[in-house]
């Protein structure tokens, strides 16, 4: 069953260039396990979100977006917290790529991971995200929830994630991740 | 204490034309208790947030909105929902106008309002809202929670509110909305 | 595959003699798709949680409950909403049966639906459940939410449900359980 | 106004003898600012909800918690997190206390802290309980928002708040619950 290759696609929610969520999924592409490949979302372009815009065709970011979700066998979710919720413009990305007529989301196996300087870590974020992913259909991993707070520490100042337990821990999910991927891909047949 | 006048910020968490939570607004505009004015903003050109972006200074359309936030006493959001949660474009503007030095959110009188063609309405966006409101020092009134269910009978094609119950209702949470504001105002004095 | 025996535990949010969700179970009870059996569980003489009568051993009405759960391939939670969240009897139920050693609600199948008079049924009570879910590893289904409004109206003075799409509801939410069941169980071989 | 005495019901979300939570109200008891007492509510012999019964009258330890949150000025809860909420002990008393005729939580100043051994805190069941309390229509400070950490550390063995930055952060969440406390009440008259 694991010679099924598995493409992740990784969607990070921070746009600025140093962001540690960004950096979190440069780990995870170090770390997947054999027959897993990850792909990383580019959101930086998408426009805000407008029906009639919509009414009107794909923008060409959209549809790029949309073509990755509907490809990819799982979901990989880095985010930060603001403002106690998931980012504004990650979620302006899923509001786009989740309109009739495909929803390519549905389905999907998920993780989500998140990074912050704080203690609490992105909680908040993750259990709004989670809510959103019932509508979505996203099948969303339990466990483990990977929270890394006090990112300042973990991470070095080129941005490589050099905390070795957040690695292990990054793995882990990845395992389960391609474990659940599976699971649904050979359900499906 | 009543003849303080109070300004209202309403913003909508629409962008399409025809949106009923703008005309909620609209609506909202009309029936404004003595001593309140509205003022609705225009968040259709804020930029994806981006920190690198910020650190250079604020873009032009945020810098009014926050100038908007700051000046007003009251907000009233009238957001529709998307998947589950609020629009990323509404948290997106709320994202940019929350960084520092001030957070011009903090301690605002808010209500919440939201129109949506099914039955439900928007109670999930609501709550979400509300657990941003936390973070953000939104001084949001727990009642009336106005959420305007099958809202393409209560509309009429101009995009008029003519269901007169909710017309009422939405009254209703104005003065509700006005009497927390003088109360906050008095209060800081 | 679905030769498999596949046994349901249903579990009331409500204990009052004429709940809608207890008849909600038992009309599910009537809707079983072949190879499903249900069990009702009977929460309604488990103690408030106490951690130092927890230490001196499981009272035998928690005994009892945390069996069913281990015993059971599925669960359904059948739950009113009270003050926008479940009801206190459930999850302090769910207190003691979550409690080490055994977590006996790891891994099952799950589903949620919930009965109420009003319009917005029970969708507060549904996410907060499904939050406690994540924490539980309970793996519940997206899809159907199911939430019985007006329920005054669809069981008759009896306690059945009578209104026809509702049973095929229900109908449809059991065949996807049994599904989410068998492909955990046929996976964990 | 801050001659004005004020009346806390402190109720804690924990029935152990040695619970973290029950001993940060006692700190709270030590941390009062002048003017303001605190009365400690007993839920733990508040039997599991069940409208059937509460049909025949109010049992005695749910009149006296009735009586007890109707004569306070503020509520402040001390909760765990248990299975990412609220206890279902601490609910089960909401429940039971929120029902009509009169609704005694309506409009009472609210604070909320709670302690835990873990990292994150009691975050998770603070925001539903938050949300729980839109319904209650508690008037919940915003800031300060006490998540005791690592409680282990921070009690000693017989149970006292020994870390100073944790009684300042308490005293600072008082103070700021008294003022509230009066600016609704001197609102009222």
């Amino acid at each position: 069953m694991s010679d099924t290759p598995i493409t992740i696609l990784g969607i990070s929610g921070s746009l600025r260039a140093g962001s540690y969520n960004t950096a979190a999924l440069h780990a995870a592409a170090e770390l997947l396990p054999p027959g897993v490949r990850l792909i990383q979302a580019d959101i930086s372009d998408i426009p805000l979100y407008n029906d009639d815009v919509r009414a009107k065709g794909w923008p060409p970011s959209v549809e790029r977006f949309r073509k990755q979700i509907a490809e990819a066998d799982a979901i990989l979710f880095s985010t930060p917290e603001y403002n106690y919720s998931i980012p504004g413009l990650l979620k302006n990305a899923i509001d786009w790529a989740s309109r009739p007529p495909e929803q390519p989301f549905a389905g999907k196996a998920t993780a989500i991971m998140g990074a912050s300087p704080g203690a609490i870590g992105t909680a908040r974020a993750q259990y709004h995200l989670r809510q959103i992913g019932v509508f979505l259909d996203l099948k969303i991993l339990n466990k483990p929830e990977v929270m890394i707070g006090g990112a300042g520490d973990r991470f070095d100042a080129s941005g490589k994630l050099t905390h070795e337990p957040t690695r292990e821990f990054i793995k882990t999910m990845l395992v389960a991740l391609q474990e659940l991927a599976l699971m649904l891909k050979h359900h499906k047949k």
